[in-house]
């Protein structure tokens, strides 16, 4: 058996991982403990445009750029997939995904709802994690006690995320996010990884 | 969200579990520590003809019959799938793993890699778990330590190991247990179960 060069088991392909889902469903809360669990994944630093929250760190939450220097980044094709998310940048640079993937890590990023879509169209074998709140209303509330929102921005940001529920489709798994289990969400979220691990049939992906 | 009757994420389908692999991979051994952890899990106990080991209980591990009782049960219809195994009877009996699925309960059952195949064409959505050894040799040293067997019916086993070997392609994930690993390979199959529970578009089985 281990002679069988088709019977890899013991070289799992790196995972490509998008955790998802709509603005209000802890990606960030649930990055974080994974980060805090020290899990060994290459946890992807997006760009942005957008301004730094309090609590962040620029190169280890978000590479925080002007929006010249995104403009730049864009003509250079250095990013995998960029968005606008409410007025702001997002983007996920390229070569930083394909190096760690080279190096045999799994790759996590936190994306959006419309682009874990393009990711899926760059690389169908990418796993697509749905995080979701236990209701609308927990979801909402989330929102509002983000505070970093006018009453308009907030009003965008509850009916995007309603549109976004209805995409759960086009994701492979869903995990609930609820308030008082953010742990139990971390442990689904490894039990995932590590079950897509001894898939018979690996997810390869090429970028 | 809650009051959207297709947002079914608490009510998660009962998974139909097959625990399969050659002769030698250690499916009654998984098994075994999967029951000492009270995993919560229906454990089919098959029919068998074969005779009872020394350690094993009637009703617990297997229901010891007599051919003529096999006999009757496949005239009867009772039985999900059987095979005749190194000469002697197995069967999976129908009504207990549909009275398991009607209740919720995921069920796991122990079954050889022909009989796996069984399954497959009966309940496309059955999870197909292969078991096998680090090594060839692994596997042909157990199955000698076993010494139920002659030496012409270890050879048979042996052979039909070799060959159900390269039939993994069949299966859905496949697990590694290694002598000095046990208790890894069976939180993994946990972490299967665990994120099978969380996909989208979960396995429905209907027997």
């Amino acid at each position: 058996m281990t002679s069988d060069p088709d019977f890899n088991l013991f070289h799992p392909q790196p995972l490509l991982i998008v955790l998802s889902g709509p603005s209000g469903a802890g990606k960030d809360t649930v990055l974080q403990r994974m980060k805090e669990r020290n899990m060994p994944f290459h946890f992807v630093i997006t760009a942005t445009t957008r301004p730094k929250r309090e609590n962040e760190v620029h190169g280890k939450d978000y590479f925080f750029v002007s929006k010249d220097e995104f403009a730049r980044m864009i003509e250079a094709d250095e990013l995998l997939e960029y968005a606008i998310v409410y007025n702001d940048y997002k983007g996920i640079p390229k070569q930083q995904v394909r190096e760690a993937l080279a190096s045999g890590q799994d790759v996590v990023m936190r994306i959006d709802v419309q682009g874990a879509a393009t990711i899926r169209k760059l690389a169908p074998e990418a796993l697509l994690i749905f995080l979701t709140t236990t209701s609308e209303e927990e979801m909402v509330s989330r929102l509002k006690a983000r505070k970093s929102e006018n009453s308009a921005g907030l009003a965008l940001r509850i009916a995007t995320a309603r549109q976004e529920l209805k995409r759960i489709d086009e994701f492979d798994y869903v995990i609930v996010n609820s308030d008082f289990r953010l742990d139990e969400a971390v442990d689904t979220l490894a039990a995932i990884i590590q079950a897509e691990h001894h898939r018979v049939k690996p997810r390869k992906v090429s970028l």
